[in-house]
C-alpha cells in the first residue's frame, strides 16, 4: 500500500503544505488500514516509519544544511496531528523521533553528529528519547543514574530507563544521566547512544492500555560505553536542553497527538450517530436523541478549543514572549484532559457499539489516556503553572 | 484451587453471612488468581460458575421450596459486589444468571419450570437473559422480533439478539419477543429457551473493551421452536415482568458490580501510592504528593457514597414504597457514573504504572465502562427519572 | 404567623416524628414566608429562634434529666434538613446552637452549666460556636489565641474570632483558646462565654454571598475574663471535644443543610419546568426540552444520593464502628460538593428565570456555597480521608 | 476621576492599540473604583457610558464615513474584555450598544439612520437590543409579537420584551417583531425605537444574581408607533440580520466578557493566595497548600484556553470560511462554561474570604453566570452545533 505514495523530491525542499499533504497520504494509505490490527497485536509499524522516511518527513525540522526540510513547529504539529488522526501510536513514534532529531541537531560543537543527521535527513534513521527512569518515575528531569568517566574522554552509563518509545526499533536513543561530577539533582548530561551499543538492551515487552503499537518498552543500560563524540550537551547542560528544546516540542507534539485523536473521535461519533438506527422508530440515533446530540456538540466544542490552543502555542513558539513557557505548560495539561474528556464522551455517546469495538472509538479512548500519563504529567504541569503565576521558584 | 473451598451444606439452608463468606472464598481462591489471564484471553470462567454452583450461590434467591436459599436482594447485592471486587466479568455472569433464575422462578402457572429450578438450586444450571435486539438497540423493552404461533400451542421465534452474557455457556436463555397478536411496541412475552434448542446459535465472538471474560456475544434465533411449557409469562405480560422482576434486580446488581469495582480500585490505588517510591526523594508517592492524596480521597468518597446508595436501594426493595422505582432508576445511573469516575481517577493517580498494566487498575477501568453501556443506559434512566419527577408519562 | 403553631408539650417528651412535625410547621409558617426578605436584608430571624425555642427543638438532643428531648442524630438531621429546605440561614443557626448545646451538655464535672442547660431546654437560650480565628483561618483546631490565668482560677482570653454564626443574637458562645500551659498547637481548651461578658464584642457586620440571614460576623475577645465554672473542658481537652462531639454533629448537620437545599432546588426546578412555557410551541419547558429533563434528573440523582449518605452516617453515629470517622469526614465533603452541583444545575436549567430572581433558586445556589467554605473545608477533609486510607498520621 | 482620562482625538481616527489603551484607562479610572458599589446598589454607570462616548469607543466599529473608528472585531473584543476585567456590567452595556450600532449601521437603504449614527460616533447615543420576549423566552429568533401596519407606511408594535440591557438608559432600542404579513415563525423585522417613543416603557426593576449594574430590565411596547424610516431591515429580513450581524458579534462579545471575568478571577485568586497567611505556619496559603495551587493552575489553563478561542474566532470573523459559523456557536458555549468553571474554582480556592466578600471574587462569580443564561443558551448552542456536524437542518 505504501507503494501508492508518490516518491517525493528529497526532503530538503518541502513546503508546509507539501509536508501536510504527504502526512495525509501516509495516514490514509499506510496508517489507517493497519491501525486496528497493529493495536490488537501490539505491533510496531515499520512500514509507517519507512514511509515517513521516504517522504522526507523524518527530517522535517532539521535545517537545510543538514539535508532537512527546515520547517518549524507549525508544520510539525500539523503532520503529527494528521498522523494521530489515523494512528496515534505512529504519531507518538514520529513525535519522539522529532525530539531526538532536534536534540541531536542542536548538539554541542564537540560532538560528531553529522552522519546521524545525514541519515535522518535521508529517512534512514529513527531516533527517540530515553529519559525517564524507574527510580525517579515521572520526574524525568532528575535521573537516578550517573555517568562515570571511562578514562578515555567518554563515559559509562548504567541505568534503568522506563517507557522508551520505539524501543528496539530506533537507530539511536537520547539518553540522560547525572553528570559525572554534577552536584544538583538536575545536573545532567545528554548522550546519543546508537542502537547496537554493547550494554544497551530492551528490558521487557510493551503491553499498555493504549498506544499499543509504539513499542514503549523499558530499556537497560549496563555499563554502556559512550564515547566523547556522542555526548551531545556539555557536562550539566542536559537540563537546559530538556527545558529549551525538548519540552516545548514535546508538549506541542503531545497536544497535536491529542488533537488528532479528538478529531477522529468526533468524526467516528458523528458517523455512528448518523448510521446507527432505531428500526422501531425509523430514525438514526442522531435524529432520535437530543441528549446524544448535546454530547457530540460538547466533543466538537472541546476539540476545536484544543485546536485553537495548539495554534496559539505555535504562534508563541514562532514569536516567543514572556508567557511562552506558561503556554507550553498549559497546552499539554489541557490537551491531556481534553483527549480524555472527548473520547470518554464518545464512549458514552456510542454506548454498546463503542464498548464492543464495532467502531474505532475504544482505541481512540485508550490511546487518549497516554497523554496525561507521559511526564510532565498533568499534576506536575499544574504545579509548575501555579508556581509561575504565584511567583514561586519552579524547582 | 477451587478445591480449597469447603463443600457447603446444600444451598437451601444458608444465612446471609454464610453466603457472603462463600462468595469471599470463591473470590479469593477462584476468581482473583485467574482474573487477569481470563481478561487477557477473553476466557469465560467455567471454574467460577462451577464453584458458585457447588456452594449453592446459583440458587441464592430461589425459594426454599424450589431448593433455593430463599435469600433476598441484600445478600444478592453483597455476593455480587464481593465477586466483582475480584472479577467483574464473573460478577456479571452471576448477575445475569440471578435475573434469569428469578424470572423462571416467577413463571406463570402454565409453564413447566420445576426441573430447571431444581437444576439451578443444585448448581447445575446457569441461566441468562437474551433481551436486547440489534434493531431496537438499547430499547430492550421493544423487541423487533415477533413470536409466531406454531400450531401446537407453542411459538417459533426468529430474532437477532445482541449482548447475551454467558452466550454458549448458559444452560438456558430468557428470550423476549413481541407477542404473536400483540399490538403495542411493548406487548411482549418471555420464554425460556434451553441451550441446545434447534435454531439457537451464537452469532459471533466477544471482543469488548471490558468485561472480556463474560462471553457477551450476539445470538441468533432462527425459526427457533419454543413449546408452550417454556412460555414463562402470559401473552403480553413480558413487559410487566421486565419492569417488576428484572429491572429492580438488574439495577441493584449492576450497582453492586460497580461498587465492587470501585472498592478494588480504591484498594489498588492506595496500595500503589504506598509502595511506589521516588527514590531521589526517599518517599512513597502517597507521602510525596498531596494532589494524589486528594484524588484517592475523592475516590474513597465516591465509593462509599455508592455503598450508601446500594444500602438505600436494598432497604427500598425490602420495604417498597412510593419512591422505590425512582431509587431503582437512580441507583443504576449513579453507579455507572461513579464506577467510571472512580476508576478514571485511579488511572490518573497511578499514571504510567496503571497505563502500562503494572497494576490491575486498567482492567477495573475498562470493566467499569460496561455498566453505563448496558441498557437501560444513563441517558434513558435520566429521561425516565425526570418524567417521574415532572409527572409526565414514562413511555 | 408563628402564632399558628400549636403550643407543644414541654420539650422533654417528644418523639422523633413529633420533632419533625414541629420543624415542618415552623418551616412552613415561620421560615418560608420570610426567607426571601431576610436574605435580601441580611436580617437574623429572631422569630425562627423563638419558634424553635417554644416548640422544644432547641433542647432536642439534651438529655431528659436536663429537660431536653433526649433525641439523637437521626432527629437532629431530619429537623435541620427540614428547616434548610425553607431557609438555610435558620438551619445553620439551629445547627450551631445544637453543637453549642451538645458541648455544654458534655461539660467537665467542675463546670457549672446547669442553669444554661435549663434555659436551653426551656427554649430561652441560643448558643453557638466561636472557634475559627483570623490567624489560623480554616484550621479551627489550631487557635492562635492563648488563654492566660487570671490568678483566681479562671482565665483571660484575647482573640480574634471569625465567622461566628448568630453573632450578637446568641446567649452564649463556645470559645476555644490555646491552654495557658499548652505546648502543642492543638493543646486547647473550651469555654462558654455569656453574651454580655465584658470584652466580648461583634467586630463587624455580616455581608456574605449566601446564608445572609445567619449573622455570621467576626467577634473580638479583648481581655475577656472567664471564670473557672465556665471552662467546659479540662485543660487541653478541647481538641478531643472538638473531634468527638462537635465534628460528627457538625458534619452531619452541614450535610443535612445541604440536603435540604438540594431538595428545595429540585422542587423549585421541577415547578419551573412545569409552569414556564414556550407560547409559540404551546409546551412547558419540561415537555419541550429533553436536555433540561436530563439536568433535572441529574439533580434528583445527586440529591437522593446525598440522602442515602446522610442515612448511612446516622446509622454509623448510632452504632459506631471502625469506619465511622471516615464516614463523618466523607459526608461533609460530599455534601458540600453535591449542594453546589445540584444548585448549579438548577441555575442552568432555569436560566434567566433563576438568574433574575423570579424563583428562589439563586438563593439556594448562594446558600449552597457556604457548606464547602465552612471548616473543615473540602480540601482538608480529603487530606484527612486520604491519610486514613493510606495509614498516615492525621496531624 | 473620569476627568483624568485625556481627551482623545475624534473617534474617527483611532488605531487598535489606541482603542485598547483608552479602554484600559477607563477600566482603571472609571470602572474599577465604582464596580463594587454599583454592583451592590444595582446602579447603572452613566459615568462609564460618558467616558466611552468621550473617548470615541461608542463608535468603534462604525465606518469612518459615519464618523466611526472603522475598527473590527479584534479591537471590539479587546476593548470588551478589558472593560469586563474591571466591571462586567459595563462591558455588557458596551457590548449591547455595539450590536445596536452595528445593526443600525447596516440598515436597509430606505431607513433614515444618519443622525443616529452621527450621535453614536460623537459619543452621545447609547443603543441596545430588545429581542427576547416573555412568551418565546430564550428563543429570541421567534418573537411572539407581530407588527401591524399603521396605515402610513409604518407599524404599531405591542410586545413584552424581557432582559433589555441598559433599559431606560439607552437612547435607542433595536426591536424585533414578526413581520406584518410574515408566515413563518422567524419571519421577523427589526426597527430602531428611540428612547422617548410613546408606548415604550420599562416594565420593572432589575434585580439579578449578577451583572447587577447593567439595568437589564423588561420593557413593554404598547401600541408603539414606528415610522417607516426607523424600520432598519426589509420586511422579513430581520432573522437574516440577527444571524449575520448580531450573532457573530454577540457571541464574540460575550466570550470577551467571560474572558475579562476569568482574568480578573485568576488575578484576584493569585493575589489572595499570596497575601493570606496561616500565622501558625508562617506561610501564605499559596505556599502552604499544593491543592490550592492546583486549582489556581486549572483556572489559569482554562482562562488561556478561552483566550486562544477568542483569538481563533476573531481570525475566523476577519477571514470567514466554512467553519466560521461553528466557531461562532462554539465560542459562546465554551465561554459561558469557562467563566462559571473558573470563577467557581476561585470561590473554592479562596473559601471563606471569597464567600464573605473580602475579595471581588464573589462578584466575578455572580457575573460569570450571566453568559450562559443569555440566549442563545448553552443548550441551544450545542443543539445547533450538533445539527451542523450531523448535517441536520438547524431550524
Amino acid at each position: 500500500m505504501a507503494g501508492s505514495i508518490p516518491t517525493p523530491r528529497p526532503g530538503g525542499s518541502m513546503t508546509h503544505q507539501e509536508a501536510v499533504s504527504r502526512a495525509i497520504e501516509i495516514a490514509g494509505h499506510v496508517l489507517a488500514p493497519a491501525a486496528a490490527d497493529n493495536d490488537k497485536a501490539g505491533r510496531f509499524s515499520a512500514e509507517a516509519v519507512d514511509a515517513l522516511g521516504r517522504t522526507g518527513l523524518l527530517g522535517l525540522m532539521l535545517p537545510a544544511e543538514s539535508g532537512g526540510a527546515g520547517l518549524g513547529p507549525r508544520t510539525f504539529a500539523a503532520v503529527t496531528a494528521t498522523l494521530a488522526e489515523a494512528d496515534a501510536s505512529v504519531a507518538m513514534v514520529y513525535l519522539m523521533h522529532a525530539l531526538g532529531a532536534a536534540t541531536i541537531g542542536s548538539a554541542r560543537s564537540g560532538a560528531t553528529v553529522g552522519p546521524v543527521l545525514a541519515d535522518i535527513a535521508a529517512g534512514r534513521h529513527l531516533s527517540t528519547l530515553a529519559f525517564s527512569e524507574a527510580g525517579s518515575r515521572s520526574h524525568f528531569w532528575t535521573p537516578i543514574s550517573r555517568a562515570r568517566r571511562n578514562g578515555s574522554g567518554g563515559v559509562r552509563i548504567t541505568a534503568s530507563k522506563s517507557w522508551v518509545t520505539s524501543a528496539s526499533h530506533a537507530q539511536s536513543y537520547i539518553v540522560s544521566a547525572l553528570s559525572p561530577e554534577g552536584v544538583s539533582p538536575t545536573d545532567l548530561t545528554l548522550y546519543v547512544v546508537p542502537a547496537g551499543a554493547p550494554g544497551l538492551s530492551v528490558a521487557g515487552p510493551w503491553d499498555g492500555l493504549g498506544l499499543r503499537a509504539n513499542a514503549s518498552a523499558p530499556m537497560t543500560l549496563s555499563d554502556c560505553e559512550v564515547p566523547s563524540e556522542l555526548q551531545i550537551t556539555d557536562d550539566g547542560a542536559g537540563f537546559q536542553a530538556m527545558m529549551s528544546i525538548v519540552l516545548p516540542l514535546f508538549n506541542l507534539g503531545t497536544a497535536a497527538v491529542a488533537l488528532g485523536i479528538c478529531r477522529a473521535a468526533v468524526q467516528a461519533t458523528a458517523a455512528h450517530l448518523k448510521s446507527a438506527r432505531f428500526e422501531h422508530l425509523n430514525q438514526s440515533l442522531g435524529e432520535s436523541l437530543p441528549t446524544l446530540r448535546a454530547q457530540l456538540a460538547a466533543m466538537q466544542i472541546d476539540t476545536e478549543g484544543l485546536s485553537a490552543r495548539v495554534d496559539d502555542l505555535i504562534d508563541h513558539l514562532e514569536r516567543p514572549r514572556d508567557a511562552t513557557m506558561l503556554r507550553v505548560l498549559e497546552t499539554k495539561a489541557a490537551a491531556g484532559d481534553t483527549a480524555i474528556a472527548v473520547t470518554s464522551a464518545a464512549m458514552r455517546a456510542c454506548g454498546g457499539a463503542a464498548f464492543s469495538k464495532h467502531t474505532s472509538i475504544e482505541r481512540f479512548f485508550r490511546d487518549a489516556h497516554a497523554g496525561a500519563v507521559m511526564a510532565p504529567t498533568g499534576d506536575v504541569l499544574r504545579e509548575f503553572i501555579a508556581r509561575i503565576v504565584l511567583g514561586m521558584p519552579l524547582f
